[in-house]
């Protein structure tokens, strides 16, 4: 592999993505990308007593969906790198503690999906490793009461304010296969503009999304045009508007290929969410359910995708911390 | 690099550990280890309002140490990996923030240090990078109010309990040096013995360390005596006596050799620290400021180190789960 400019990897034998799958819950499972999600749950709990659990559950069932659709023999997994929104990633190790596969736990907020690639892809190229697993999860009960409050308070929500997805995204990387390839990644620095608004999750990480972007164009020397497809994590409707005016201003016009999976999994007029969908499941489980189908379709070749995570607790919040947003990001092509 | 056995991997090329530093609190200050720290603070907060922010400068600081003994250029250092314990590791990313160096979040609980070294060296030998950055902290305060009680409840602990270690270790691995090498790494799986008692984490992570151990002597073919030293992070004193029963029930006989990073951080008597040590900086500043300098003054030439880390949150226990165990070891040698 070779670094190229500032902080970019290219592979030489890049890694082929040859699984993905996806599980959703019930409001998910109503809006525009349901089809494309290999499954859809009637309702938050799926049969366990706590949120907790129902999340964990969700990524347990994901990962043996992942696993079982490549048709690699778990044992011939090599590594496991997954991670989540819970206090201490609870959701990842409860899920995955019988997987019988060493794993890595990784932290990045809701970037955490393509953080766990970068990773992975490292490992593949290297020889390090096979095949491995990437996973994440997230779920709107579990988010709501850690980050801000009761669900049964029944709180106003600002229209900056973003729905966490409740589900989980699972992708395989193999050494071997026909893609779609990980050709490039751009790991992110943290970058904190002095956003202080909890409620405004999209504003903080925009910045972060807008460095790693243009480090990325700058580091490969590709245009936005390059792409089928830009696509961030999480950004939301008012993170997407600024990440594109911030990419104006540096000469880079990303309007016409640019989308954001928190855009993109509600239907903002029918589904009351606000500025969009957010979570470590939002950028997984519409990556792994909708463009991965796109990519093995070749209705798109090459996407850019950039997952976006808000570095922060309600303890900083409640101190009077800023928020540090991040973003890392993957260039995959057929 | 190359894959023996089930989960370890031999380097080729192996990374050197080019420099480290560390910075403990008070109470490690009049502890046995003290003298071999880079500094010991006088109060738990660092002239910061709160424990967490004192938790983010004493990893900002520990990592600005580093570098600068080092010698290398910030800008020179490719990629950093960092967590510690803190709710969505608010310690690391807010520690970190203005380090404006590519950033991977880790979380392994206390097995962090390792983890990261672990990453860091297959990013060093794949080529993905000429200089890593690795750190972690923790801090008693922030700890105990997070997982257990408020301190000012004064609440009494049992004999099996730890002490959180108040501190941060960092390190940098190069590609290019005179070593102390990273020689071999061996990720752990997630192994759950049933463990259910958060007072108890000697006992909750010692099957890991355990599955890691002799992971690590299979794969390799080594025994314990090819070392001078193995290394747990943070098991204590109950957790290292269950290790090394648990090693002679597969004829492994560690007794002569092998100790662990809690048990020599404090005065058992004089302390009042019960069963030990523990916490992501347990690992990371007894190996940053001690075993390091024992194998650069070739003291010591080959060691393994093991970091244990519990992956639970208190919302896991109120629920009545176990705590799932995780190890991660590393092989370094002159």
């Amino acid at each position: 592999m070779n670094k190229l400019g500032k902080q970019t990897i290219k592979f030489d034998a890049p890694p082929t993505i040859v699984q993905t799958a996806s599980i959703v819950g019930p409001k998910e499972a109503q809006g525009p990308m349901a089809k494309y999600f290999d499954q859809c749950l009637d309702d938050e709990f799926w049969g366990e007593k706590t949120w907790e659990k129902a999340e964990s559950k969700i990524i347990k069932e994901t990962v043996n969906m992942a696993v079982s659709k490549s048709g690699i023999a778990s044992n011939d997994i090599d590594f496991c790198f997954a991670g989540d929104l819970l206090n201490q990633c609870i959701s990842s190790s409860f899920g995955l503690r019988e997987l019988n596969i060493p794993f890595f736990g990784v932290f990045g907020a809701c970037s955490t999906f393509v953080e766990s690639m970068c990773l992975g892809s490292v490992f593949i190229e290297s020889g390090a490793a096979k095949n491995v697993l990437c996973a994440t999860s997230s779920h709107f009960c579990s988010a709501e009461k850690q980050f801000r409050f009761p669900l049964e308070l029944g709180n106003q929500r600002p229209p900056t304010s973003q729905w966490t997805v409740t589900g989980s995204g699972a992708a395989i990387l193999s050494a071997t296969g026909q893609g779609p390839y990980i050709t490039h990644i751009t790991p992110g620095k943290i970058v904190d503009m002095g956003i202080k608004d909890a409620n405004n999750m999209g504003a903080a990480m925009a910045p972060a999304a807008f460095d790693t972007l243009i480090t990325h164009f700058e580091d490969t020397g590709r245009k936005p045009s390059y792409y089928d497809a830009i696509v961030t994590g999480d950004l939301g409707y008012v993170g997407k508007d600024i990440l594109s005016d911030l990419a104006k201003t540096k000469g880079y016009n990303i309007s016409s290929n640019y989308n954001d999976c928190g855009v993109l999994i509600f239907d903002k007029l029918k589904q009351d969410t606000h500025s969009g969908g957010s979570g470590c499941a939002c950028c997984g489980t519409v990556f792994s359910g909708y463009f991965y189908k796109q990519l093995q379709e070749k209705k798109i070749n090459k996407i850019l995708l950039i997952a976006t995570g808000a570095l922060m607790n309600s303890t900083s919040s409640q101190q009077g911390e800023s928020i540090p947003g991040i973003a890392h990001a993957i260039a995959i092509e057929n």
